[in-house]
This record gives C-alpha cells, structure tokens and sequence, in this order.
C-alpha cells in the first residue's frame, strides 16, 4: 500500500482541511496518510472526524513553520516541523511521498537538502497545471524561482514535466514548448534560443515556441521557462483571476437587475468558478528531487488537499522519479554520444 | 496648435476606425491630424464623415505595412508605408507626434531607427497602462522585447516611466518598483537585485520590488521588469482576460436560467468589460526616442485611437521628451559625481 506523509500543519486552514482530506483520500484512493503535525492538535481534529477503519496514523512534530517564516531560516531552525519529520519519512522509506500545503520556499528547501536530487538532475522544478481553452491542463514549469536558468537546467524541467504530464494528465505524446516572445525561432532571448536549439535535437515532441497570448489555448502541453519568468506567470495569473473576479462581484452588484440576474446565473457562477480554481488539480509537483513531493496552495480546502494526495499517489504508481531518472540519462548519453 | 501623424492603415479596422477615431479627437481635443495612408481609400473614409471646419489633412503613401510582415524586413522594404511617412513628417518637424494601430514590431523599428532615440537612451521602452483594482492605473515597462537587458537600462525605463506616470496619470510622485518574485530585496535574480540596489540611491520615490501577485492592486504606479518578462506579463493577462471571458460566457449559457440572469446583468457586464478594455487608456507609448510615438492595439475601434490621439497630445504639451532628456542626463551626472 502506498504511504503518503501528509504535512497537517502547512495551510492557511490547518490542521482541519488537512485531517478532513486525508480521511477522504485515504477512503477514495485505498493509500495510507502519515498525518505528521502536532499530535494533540491532529488527534483533535481526528477525533472530529469518523475514520474508523482507515489506514490514518499519526506522528508527531513539535515545530510549525508559518507562512512567514523565511525559507532558509525554518529549513535551518525548525528541524522537528511537520515538513522536517515527513521529509524524514520519506527518506528513511517509511513513505513514498510528502505532500503540504505549507510555506512554498520552505517545502521546497527542506526537500531539496533532506531528499537530495535525482541523479542527473541539476535543479528541482516546480511544476504548475493551467487549465486551458480545451478543457485539458499545461504544465508550466519552473514556477518555483529558480533564477538564472542555463539551457541544461530547462532541458531537464522538459523532461521532467513531459513525464509527469503523461502520468498525470494521461497525454500519450505531450507537445514540449518554451515560452518565448513570439513564435519564430529567431525570437525571445539568449537562454530560450539555445533551449530551443536543444529541444530541436532531443527525443521529445518539441513543437517550438509558446507565446503569452497562446498560453491557455491548450495547443501544448508543457512549456518550460526560467523559473523567474514562471514565478511571475503565475502569480500574474493568479492575482489577474483575482482582480477581474472583483470587479466582476463589483458589477453584479451595482444594480438591482444585476442582482436579479446574478441569482439567475449563480449555478453557471459555481461552475465557472470551479474551473478556474487551482484546487481542483491538487497541487504542484516539485519534480527531481528523491520522493515525490507535492506542494498544494496555502488556501488549500480538504478538496484541494484530498487531490494532492491523488496527484501524489500516481506519480508513486507510476515510479515517474524512476522514469525521470532513466530518462535523464538516456538523455545525457545521447548528448555525450 | 499641436500636429500629430495618424497612420491611417495601421490597425485591424483601418483606415475606418482610424479616420472616425481622428475625427473624433479632431474636436474634442483642437489637434491638427496629419491622416498618413493610401490617399484615395483614406478620402473614401473621410468623405463618410462631417468633418467640415476640422483642421484634418491627408498625407499620401503608397505602401501598408501588414500584421504578418516581419518587422525587420517591413522597416527595410516598405520605405512609403504609412508608418515610414509619418515618421518622417515627424522628424521634420512638421508633425509633434505619430500614432499607430499597426504592426508593434514594425512601428518600435521605424520610429526607433528614423528618429533615433533621445540622449542618455541606450533602448527605447514601450510603457503598458495596466488597469488596477484601486481604480487607477499601473505602468508596465518595458513590455516591447527589450531582451537580455542590462541594470541601467531598466534604470532609464523606471525614470522615463515616472514621467510618463505623472504626465498622463497625474500622480504627483509615482512609486516606483521592480517586478520580482518575493518582496524581499534579496530575493529575485541578478538583474532585479542590480536595479534594486541602482534605484534605492536615484532620486525616484522607489518602493522595492513588487510580486505578480500584488500586480494589480494599485499599491505601486510604475513597475520596471526586463522586455522579455513584461512582454510575457502583457501577452499572458490579454489571453487570460479572453480566456476567462469565454469560460464566463459558456457558463451563462449552460442553462436557460442562466441565460435569463445574463439578460437582468448585461449591462453590469458591458460596465465590467469596458472596465478591463485596454482600448480606454489609448495605446501604449514608445518612451525615449526623439518624437512622441503611441502604439495603439491592432484591434483599435475609432474610441482607442481617439484616446491614444489624446494621449500622443498630452505627452507633447508638457513637454514629455524634453522631460525625459534632462532627467535622464541629471541621472548621469549625479552616477558620476
């Protein structure tokens, strides 16, 4: 049975919408979640719950890192924090993935230094699904600030995004893109021309450049970028829904026929909303590192927490670190050959 | 009186909306329009209009540069298209502007490599308005493919920025930021901690850097990022708006409730999507070459480029140019001081 060490302390709504979606994944999925966290505060919250039956357990750790603590710092201080303990467990092969919903920067530091990396990989990447025009998702990756990028290190987030694109979204042949500037070749910058040019000669399905203005078209499946650029996509994104769901509520609001028309339409709203919520996709991957790791949004409800467990249990399935592995060195040699 | 260049062929309804647009501004703003394109469809137009008493002219040229022709090739080849001849007729002084819907690649090379850029420019920077959710408006730049750039152009874009801020916006002292990926002046990579560090000692009211989460809630009014980064920025919002528009109008017509709420709301939603409508703001300005230039939207109706005339207009009268000169060289001196 696949384990999966859930931090229960990570999210803005902890440790409840984490005990909540470990009950329901453990339930939905067949998988057993380590719910690693302060243990009179999860027990409390299991006690809530009934989940008699289910493979729940938990561990205790007597540190929380908050959403404002730097990441370096709770990597260096808070050694017993929920997300140190369960990075622990996967190392030590008592579970096969962490999954938080916690401080991004501070999952990330802790997974990269107590996992370690995949060998051949340079840099772990954050990887981010977009829901698109088609109804599919895009994996963008890196999202997570990997700065100053080398050609090498996007070459890795494609392969590495490719593979979980194909587990995750079960794409057969996913088509491979670099956010660029335009669409020719000629077009972006110094780092995106010579990835291109890498690309070109790989084995995957490149099919070229990506624009802005075609990202949520669904005509690609992974777009690979520095991880500065993919940082400020998404949350440009992210804040544009934001703003433009204000203004919206704004609007509906103003007047009374809006309002009449605003009940009228509130189902279609639901759904609309449903779609453009990131929760529905469980989570991010951070993929290179050794254990699979899935970092969900700090907003994340039971839901979102639930389907990152999901998402965490197929790529454990599917040995998708061990197919980044084999793949990345196929890679290599060819690159050597 | 002040004389701007139109190019008449530029946009995706030209020469139509051009010459209803100029029309239009014509009498609202007492500006003399120079209208630049194929003299016997710009008449064809113009005979559709009253516009008697207006101070309007036609300016012959022979040649349309097109949305698909390469900017590069279309600057070299087509020497009396529109845009060539306007710009001409500006860098003879007969003309204090120059405006075009046309081909943004196109139209940045003519105006940069017929007029030249100002003194103390290294790149000219096209200068986004983005609307915000305090109601106002933030700057973007550069947006216009200034790739690879260096700490002391972005420097020149946050000054040219702030004058632009001041002259259209009429913020008295703009706050100025670095488009980053954490708040932190550590955080970001090595060219926004280089421009960070440049501006914190520049005479500039600069706030540090601002995340794309925070992009859009009006706490800063100039933002100065790389032109590969603010390309993608703008490219990425304009498709996501489109994108999120059509998810929002499949969900009205889910059902027939739904459809009967849109009829009580349509005209909330004709507010909201004027709202995020960039055409209101009248197109974006090429800032540092010797001449005032505004690219409008290829999608420019007769309203945007009545604004985007307004815009060109008001950025003559105080003398933006002129402006940007001296504090660009001020800026220098006191470097080297």
């Amino acid at each position: 049975m696949i384990t999966i060490a859930l931090d229960a302390m990570g999210g803005d709504h902890a440790p409840r919408a984490e005990v909540e979606g470990a009950v329901l994944a453990a339930r939905q999925y067949g998988v057993r979640i380590l719910l690693v966290g302060v243990e009179s505060k999860v027990r409390a919250e299991l006690n809530r719950q009934s989940w008699r039956g289910l493979p729940l357990e938990v561990v205790n750790a007597t540190e929380v890192i908050t959403m404002d603590d730097s990441p370096s710092l709770a990597f260096r201080k808070k050694r017993d924090s929920s997300v140190h303990v369960g990075a622990k467990l996967v190392r030590q092969g008592q579970a096969d993935a962490i999954v938080s919903a916690g401080n991004t920067g501070a999952v990330m530091a802790v997974a990269r230094f107590i996992l370690g990396t995949l060998p051949s990989v340079d840099r772990p990447a954050l990887a981010a699904p977009f829901p698109t025009a088609k109804g599919g998702a895009a994996v963008l990756l890196d999202v997570g600030a990997n700065v100053d990028s080398r050609p090498e290190h996007l070459e890795q987030f494609a392969i590495m995004g490719e593979i979980y694109c194909r587990t995750i979204f079960g794409v057969r042949r996913p088509r491979v893109a670099v956010l660029s500037i335009g669409e020719e070749e000629m077009k972006g910058n110094e780092l995106t021309r010579e990835v291109s040019n890498r690309l070109k000669h790989s084995s995957l399905n490149f099919v070229g450049n990506v624009e802005g203005k075609d990202f949520f078209k669904g005509n690609v499946d992974v777009i690979v970028c520095d991880g500065f650029v993919g940082n400020i996509v998404l949350k440009i994104s992210e804040g544009l829904v934001e703003h433009v769901g204000g203004m919206l509520k704004k609007a509906l609001q103003s007047s009374l026929s809006a309002q009449v028309g605003y009940v009228f339409s509130r189902h279609a709203f639901a759904e609309f909303r449903k779609k453009i919520d990131y929760s529905e996709y469980g989570g991010v991957p951070l993929l290179g590192v050794r254990g699979i790791t899935i970092i969900g949004h700090g907003r994340s409800n039971s839901n979102a927490i639930k389907n990152a467990i999901r998402v965490a249990s197929e790529l454990c399935r599917a040995k998708a670190n061990e197919k980044i592995e084999q793949e990345l060195s196929a890679a290599v040699a060819s690159a050597r050959a």
